[in-house]
């Protein structure tokens, strides 16, 4: 095995708290093995457009705090085509890179996949995004702080809801998957949750508010936004419509969600893949993701992160019914 | 002089955070004097409906530090109506109630005015709305905390705009009032400020966004939403439509503004003006909204305090202008 | 099996953020099987002092947000004793009590334990303590809250710490487990951690500040309290003696980082078991404590829970070392 | 009037969060009026050891939601001498600087002073420090945020007071003055505040332990360092000895006070002072620090602003007699 030199490093798709955590995890842990380290801005679309440039430990000081990432990320069309991946690898090669750590979410693995087919430059993944959707490890970097963030604004609604007896429909983010609304609607205190993965059944939901305690002087739904952002003004609107007496608003949480200081438990889990990374990419590793299983580093092939979809726990659903009664 | 014995205290309109640090200072001020204190749950509502208890230091333990009011809000059109004044003021009696505290805004204090011209019953009110836009007080009980709140979203969305290039449009309270969005508009580095004051001034912000600096990663446009929840949604299509080459967003803080711990300043002034309040009825005051003006406590007729336009500080609009550069 | 009719439910040893979340999870599962609750306040203390008191799903209301806990805790010298556990247990026959749920770490399973042998009681026991030091869960309910309350501490200490260019030595609690101190180490970017587990090397840690990288312009040292609080200003002081030309400063965090409200993974982890413990003790369990270990509900004998030794990974230590490079 | 071509600006004395909006707000006014903008690090130390650095508005782009000052502070023993102020003179004039804009405090301003005695050099200063103490603006750079910090601390103290029915003693900053103490004692509803200006008084803290309400759960009293950190541990000694039965803890707060995120009113104010010191510069002004009283930019000579003594508001300490009822 040749013993890697150079590497290059980029963040892409969707922003998540914890990304500098693992920026300065990557960078310092290759200083540590005497690897050297590019950085490369704006994810694929910077990589085709030569935004390459050197890092070192003081790069990323003072930086595992911050949210958001400061090698920016785009998402790119231009690397869908085999003509943009080859001027990536073209960049790449001329910085004299001889491996990747990409950091982001299914499509910036999926991407990652196909140049792996084409082109022999090893990549390994980070665990990028909120929405925890990546098959392969426990958590992704970022869903901690994002439901943190979650729950602090809904407490704030709450707040508001319970000083004027009104029912909150909250809609979150999520793409495809429930899981912050699943785990914010439990910590909130939900009378309920709408997630696709149970086709947003509007009818439970009108169920839940005939039959629910009558007592309650607030009440929350958290909502889902799925494919379909704003989704949340529709249910609302059905809610309205049957509930004429209830003081219904609705609330779209927004963009506040991936921003922020990223919690404790993402910048230790952000660390520690980065760690792994490096040592990884030493090792020979390549087309794999590195998450944490059963809190053990764990490797995924890329296509199995991206795939497998991840399944909701029906204990979950069954909780907040219990403890919204 | 008689010696007023007994006192009504009730919150009506928006809820606003501080409200709860307000009701402590009038229940624990009226104690040592040894007026009694009913609570009048829900506002002219729940006065009109009977809603009331008795309330003492202990009723008020250990809620300084929430958001809400524990006494609960609502609008009422009945108390817009003689009858419906008649039945509130009968409750009052009824209980032995000689006088009023009442926490809130223009509404409220329009309530108490007619109120107090048609029944010989002293009230005084105190600023509780996070508008601050009351004439007789410098700041109203909420504000800072919800111009925190604006601040620590608008901070989250800075980090997720940095990262992505983007130009985000954000809409946040305050009525006819762009008070919310001046300071904070300063506070989070905005662009641009667009208010009800300066008639939501669409072409200087295309100005701004024409000839601006250039190589800015990220802009922040801080809307007040004036008389029109989500007319941020408008601006956006427009500035989608001007410059199709920005990657434009619009976020719409909504109702978290209301809520959360109230700030440090906003206890301080919750509780200045609680005292007051109590002590302001045992020296015969009635019809005034007690607020504090450079650092004294200030009383005002409630005609004025409502009537009365609180103006914008131009040099704040000059400020964002220069600042932005 | 008999169906159980009614339990008791009280919290123990030192309070921890999320003991309200279990406090309600218990209360309305309860309710939802038909099974009443009496809370009983201050712990074994209360339960021999006859605080018992039942409780209804309004009770919990709107605490899942709330540090602290409702039913308040103590440390009781008289269940130590037998007489003091025959009084405990007449107090439960007395009401009526089939069954109990004890909130609380180490102490409280061995005062359970004990009781359980003595008198045919079943006791299930929930994991609440800030310093995740019992076997049978991957984490105990209060230390995700705490370790980002210590971050959060740390990260205003660096900004001060930046801008005098100066070295902090930072104790955070933990008794005799490190574990606060090493995942909140890696997360503030400490450049060391001692804990009791490694005998709190300082030979190590000046090797460290002799040999770290020179351009730093902030050091963090963060220090497992372990048996002795405050032993951080001994640590300072022979840091200051054998580097003269640092500005070092000593940071007690203290008792913040036992309240505030509960992060969202410590009310969903204090919800879940919540429901499990009403659910075992309907199953017959009982001295047992309830975890979550890999996600999955998992139950372990309280001897067990109190007697093994939480293992520190050894990778965290490798961790910090490689990042503070 | 010749115009000011270059000015030079600097942080000095203790670190204060909105140092970054006042630096922010001085560079980019200095644009707005074609002025060059020189960096000073580490104030009169790094102006005597020439770390001076050209500035633009780029240099402060995302600095104003960040705690601490990127320009650095230090305390310089050598400008206290002749000999260091003809150095740091040196300096200014080999970089062409015509004006000066000093952020800090009291020590910063009576360098000010000496120095503008000595040499043609028009300096104005901005008030930067968490302590609120100095004559000539309603409030500090820094305060606000540092009393949000104390309160949000107390606040989870107070939890956990209240779970163990406990009384804690809780030192803040404040050197000679106990503004900080004043307001965060009224803020999170201490039973009694100790502060410098009415000597500490240990027996008026006595007599209202002992004749405070008994059913109260928990206790705080607010203690402000004065210049001796850590005597809470002295007054936490003698309530021990006096009161036994008392569950009696002391926690110092330490240096989380001087750091985190500045607070939407430090923001705003130092933006406000930012502006209005270079066009001061540009006017002419020397020798004065620029402040905000009633809402209205101040200048203040440095030797009133230094010597003057803050009062306390009388009336606070009545209202935490009060409202502690």
């Amino acid at each position: 095995m040749t013993q890697i030199k150079k590497i290059g490093l980029f963040t892409s798709g969707g922003d998540a708290p914890g990304m500098n955590a693992a920026i300065r995890a990557v960078v310092r842990t290759a200083k540590y093995y005497n690897i050297e380290v590019v950085g490369i801005r704006r994810g694929y679309e910077g990589m085709i457009n030569g935004e390459l440039f050197p890092m070192d430990g003081k790069s990323v000081a003072n930086i595992i705090q911050r949210g958001g990432t400061i090698l920016k990320t785009a998402r790119s069309e231009q690397f869908k085509t085999a003509e943009g991946r080859r001027l990536a690898y073209d960049q790449l090669i001329k910085h004299g890179i001889q491996g990747l750590v990409a950091i982001g979410g299914d499509g910036t693995f999926t991407g990652a996949r196909i140049f792996g087919s084409e082109y022999d430059m090893p990549v390994v993944g980070l665990p990028g995004t909120i929405d925890n959707d990546l098959y392969g490890t426990d958590f992704t970097i970022g869903y901690d702080t994002a439901i943190n963030t979650v729950i602090d604004a809904v407490d704030k609604i709450r707040d508001t809801a319970e000083s004027h007896d009104r029912l909150f429909i909250v809609e979150v983010m999520g793409r495809d998957s429930g899981l912050i609304a699943l785990r914010t609607g439990i910590a909130s205190g939900a009378e309920a949750i709408i997630i696709p993965e149970t086709n947003r059944d509007i009818n439970a939901l009108m169920d839940r508010l005939e039959n629910g305690r009558k007592d309650k002087s607030s009440k929350i739904v958290m909502v889902a936004e799925g494919e379909d952002p704003g989704g949340a003004f529709e249910i609302g609107r059905q809610v309205k419509e049957k509930f004429p007496n209830y003081d219904t608003r609705v609330s779209i949480l927004g963009h506040i969600q991936r921003g922020g200081k990223p919690s404790c438990m993402d910048r230790v889990l952000a660390s520690r893949v980065g760690v792994a990374a490096v040592e990884a990419l030493r090792d020979g590793h390549r087309n794999e993701m590195i998450g944490i299983v059963h809190n053990e580093i764990a490797f995924t092939p890329f296509e199995h992160a991206c795939k497998h979809h991840v399944e909701i726990n029906a204990n979950f659903l069954k909780i907040v019914e219990i403890l919204s009664i």
